[in-house]
């Protein structure tokens, strides 16, 4: 299989000629493959709130991209310089707020707010160039990023093949390259090694088995869905060589913000003895946060548990707990696959991305 | 709240007049509350294998009502004794093999046929006669043991309140009175304690979010519906004080079949200091089993996984790992609360239920 080839998902794609972002509903996958086409930043922001784009990096180059449509939709309209400005500023503002928890987010709008605020005026076109730019450095950043932490991560697979347990979607349809947490997974298929996949199904909107399921599918890597409280069987029986998650935030001390179950199966991979690592970028680590009780934890709509699949499936008014995020102690992951290497907290500020004085020192990839 | 009111609901009723056995359709709950009437032991069968009646003490006594139905219609079609006989022996077979971890089902059924084979012949009303007031002693019984496990467990529970954790659905409606794991909760209702529960959804049949939260929320008992990956981090936040949960068969040593998810709560609830107990009648203890490798565990249909909801959650032909149960180590359980007070393992004989010689002794209800 080739892991670059038409095998491994997108989530969005650029329309030759401008204005238009063509973006893969995820909210309809399995069931139906379908791509909406958005024209602003309030059309992207919709879809970041309503899911049909996620992933923490995936999230952060699109809302990169409804900046690029925003200033795009205004030179087209005429608007002056000024008047794109401030258009701006309200769409990074908007968009920064669809999701709490992932820091990409901040970190791509602030990239590209900068080169907005950096801009000299001229004529509006100018600032859509230079906004395309950055967008278009951000992505290809993204995809270097993702090959690295594969380059980095596969180290952690045996030779002979293995099991490796994952949770959610930290896939190529959560980035914008072959992913984070199944970046490891696709290089090592690439290397011939025999790699299967346990996804968990993540309750409760199944991006486990909605989408890690079928992008691995697609790519011809063997995966099994189980139910997430089957986890901790599949591990008592030896079924379990490593678990490889991703993450939407992590501080300074490892503390590790990431779907809801990732905490559980930290805990439960550290009762058997099976490493635990996190795959995660460099715009995912806030080393502006000393630890995890201060990250903002999404409380998300009861109807994602009452009638998550479409269907009545708890009585209709009942209460409910919809944490979105869970924080993993940084105690428990045993390692932070970047693009830089295995490393360890605490870790230094983010352009750095230091591994810090712990005991195991940091692995560099080459 | 009166907890012996029509606020508990019953998994199944006769029809006055016999020879019709109404079933509550719990795959249906909590959208639709329909009854589907019974007439024999093929269709109490099927009701078991589709999850329309499920609880191990519940099916136990849906497959002596099978037993009573099949009887009572060879007797309305004029069959004779000695054919009534064998199409009982049939029914047994039929009914044992619907769910195979269970142990209640044998032991209800095993009692119904002792009963038929010591049957020594005249008019087959006379047979019908007998195997009702077995069915009928059976049901008491049963009502009886919810009751003193209600009744052992409360002391678990603090009297200024607290918040119980559970899975699955271990109450009124997977028994003949007011459950195993719930019972407790139930007598602590009636006694005013301010009692409080967190339902683990429990994919994938869902009985936490369909049937515990619907059960509890008629009792007028307040409930929490949470994915069953979300346990962890309400047990990390401080919010669970007790997980309390049923069994499906526990072996000589204390190790428990129940739901798929029970070992992995045991195992969170110990790594967070929470008690951790399992609630079961007599008839779940298998003495003859010394360990939990005996305990043979039913993998269900891949379906339920990828069009659980009737909805494709995964793709279409995706492999899936779907164990109904899983086995939690008696080292894990704090203590099994039974009719007969909370005991700890090794356990001797059904019939004697003995708590072995342990470093905690028995504490007896009442």
């Amino acid at each position: 299989m080739s892991t670059s080839g038409p095998g491994v998902p997108r989530p969005f794609r650029r329309v030759p000629g401008g204005g238009v972002l063509e973006l893969l509903d995820q909210s309809r996958l399995p069931g139906r493959i379908r791509w909406i086409r958005l024209a602003d930043a309030d059309g992207v922001a919709s879809a970041i709130r309503e899911l049909r784009v996620r992933g923490a990096p995936a999230i952060g180059l699109a809302a990169a991209h409804g900046l690029l449509l925003e200033a795009e939709a205004g030179a087209a309209g005429g608007l002056g310089g000024e008047e794109v400005v401030a258009r701006l500023r309200a769409a990074a503002e908007l968009l920064v707020g669809t999701r709490p928890t992932a820091v990409n987010l901040q970190v791509c709008v602030g990239e590209v707010v900068r080169e907005v605020e950096a801009w000299e005026g001229g004529p509006t076109g100018s600032l859509v160039d230079r906004i395309a730019g950055t967008v278009r450095a951000l992505e290809a950043e993204d995809e270097a990023m993702c090959r690295a932490i594969g380059e980095a991560g596969v180290e952690l697979i045996p030779a002979e093949g293995g099991v490796v347990l994952t949770h959610c979607n930290a896939g190529a349809l959560a980035t914008g390259g072959i992913g984070t947490a199944l970046a490891p997974i696709y290089v090592a298929a690439e290397r011939g090694i025999p790699v299967r996949v346990l996804a968990c199904e993540t309750r409760p909107v199944l991006q486990g088995s909605r989408l890690t399921a079928w992008e691995l599918e697609r790519a011809g890597i063997p995966v099994e869905v189980i139910p997430d409280s089957a986890a901790a069987w599949m591990m008592a029986a030896g079924e379990v060589d490593l678990v490889l998650v991703g993450a939407d935030r992590i501080a300074a001390n490892g503390d590790t913000a990431n779907k809801i179950g990732t905490y559980a199966l930290a805990v439960l991979a550290s009762h058997h003895g099976i490493p635990f690592h996190v795959a995660a970028p460099r715009t995912t680590f806030d080393s502006s946060i000393p630890d995890g009780l201060r990250i903002v934890i999404e409380e998300r709509h009861g109807d994602e548990i009452r009638r998550g699949m479409g269907r009545l499936t708890a009585p209709r008014e009942v209460a409910v707990r919809n944490p979105a995020f869970d924080v993993t102690p940084g105690h428990l992951v045993r390692g932070f696959v970047t693009e830089r290497g295995i490393l360890h907290p605490p870790f230094g500020p983010v352009a750095g991305l230091r591994s810090g004085g712990t005991s195991t020192p940091p692995q560099e990839s080459p």
